[in-house]
């Protein structure tokens, strides 16, 4: 899959040293820079000249206005930049993740670590690898070794910080051996897919940032999935991600929801 | 410093590939490894060649039950395997910290990043370094603006989860650009010494995990405080980091104390 991410690297990176023009989204803490803007369209022409008559979801895209609808075209989903404010502050966890669907199934993942260069891939059953290594996800059913991974979401109103801490408060009770956030969904669900952590669920992600994840995690022998339990719906803003169905099971009935709405409805 | 970092890197991750022996101090969650012992017998049998009339402060050591109190002797103080847990999930942020203490004042900080091989070092009056290059914290003063970093602690009862969750949600609620939570006290110290992140926090941490850092933090212009705003104390187990005083105090003012004891009264 040759889509330039050696120049998409040098344009992140060169970006994180700059002064960076910070604006804000939905909330006060959705952030987004130029270089967002910037790496997608890059990343949205470059494909566009291989395949023409490829679909695309970005999330500044979706931002701008253009629809977020995944039909049964080919289609790529792309995050230009995951873990935008923490590309604000150079806290080195920062990704490029895109993913590819054909009739609305994923069938390619590739996720790139800006700051170590940890090139994440996978294509449905053809395996998962980092930088050319074969993934494999912790098989750790046993709750209580587990590590756990999520995300805090873009709204910060005191009803959802209670219903995200109270779902902490579970997940640390259980008890787990911990639970971290690192300020990127995409980098967490890979250390899902490399077996560095046992579980990770959020709400209020979007589909940009589970689309390629999926297909790693997934390839990688894991699962991903709602979090009421049933299938994965991509537009539904929220996910829950194990190597094990027991883990995943047990995550599931520990969580409080948030409500996101779907990425297809705004 | 020539104490033979590469053979401690070398040692670090080698254990990380092997299967790991682990079983539990304080509390279920508080881990310990058969690698945290062979790294900090490595570290103070190595620095005791050199320097046989110093003291040593080892996290191992004070577990084993050495009494764990600084004098005016030089002492050596070491978390051989900071982020024990992660080291166990093979979760990549875990790191060796050796902080170096003459007349009870702090003088020398290094502190190894074992997944990314990065090196934080510190001398009093003589700046602090990554890997050669000089660290700046960053001057932000605006705590709507600030990435907060802290560790969840050892303790996970529920009243002090209680506190523990309060305490992230004041913080989120300021409102700040976020919380992370990366299961490494020294490398999140580090993070702020670079500038990376505004503040970090924690109660449950030992004089180990904070006495390289808080050389590192200083001497790249930040604060190294004590919870309730006055000087650190190292055997305290309780800490507040900023780059500047105006997000220290803010982050002070916040914060709802949870008692660990104190590293020297065990």
């Amino acid at each position: 899959l040759d889509i330039g991410l050696w120049y998409i690297d040098v344009s992140v990176m060169s970006a994180v040293k700059q002064e960076k023009q910070v604006s804000s989204k939905s909330t006060p803490t959705d952030l987004v820079t130029e270089a967002d803007h910037q790496v997608e369209e890059l990343i949205i022409s470059t494909l566009r000249e291989k395949y023409p008559s490829h679909g695309f979801i970005g999330e500044e895209s979706s931002a701008a206005g253009v629809t977020c609808e995944l039909t049964d075209d080919p289609t790529w989903i792309i995050d230009p930049i995951d873990g935008t404010c923490n590309f604000v502050h150079s806290f080195p966890m920062v990704a490029v993740s895109i993913g590819f669907a054909v009739r609305k199934e994923l069938e390619l993942g590739v996720i790139y670590h800006c700051f170590d260069g940890t090139l994440y891939t996978a294509r449905k059953g053809h395996g998962a690898f980092c930088n050319g290594v074969r993934l494999q996800v912790s098989k750790e059913k046993d709750v209580s070794k587990a590590l756990i991974l999520t995300e805090i979401g873009a709204k910060r109103d005191p009803a959802t910080l209670d219903i995200f801490l109270g779902n902490m408060k579970k997940l640390l009770s259980a008890p787990t051996h911990g639970v971290r956030i690192i300020g990127s969904s995409t980098l967490a669900l890979c250390h899902i897919a490399s077996g560095a952590a046992e579980a990770y669920y959020q709400y209020g992600l979007h589909c940009w940032d589970i689309a390629a994840a999926a297909v790693i995690i997934r390839e990688a022998g894991g699962y991903v999935i709602d979090t009421t339990g049933g299938p994965l719906d991509l537009m539904s803003r929220r996910v829950v991600a194990a190597g094990t169905r027991q883990i995943a099971d047990y995550v599931v009935k520990q969580l409080q929801p948030i409500n996101y709405g779907r990425d297809d409805l705004t």
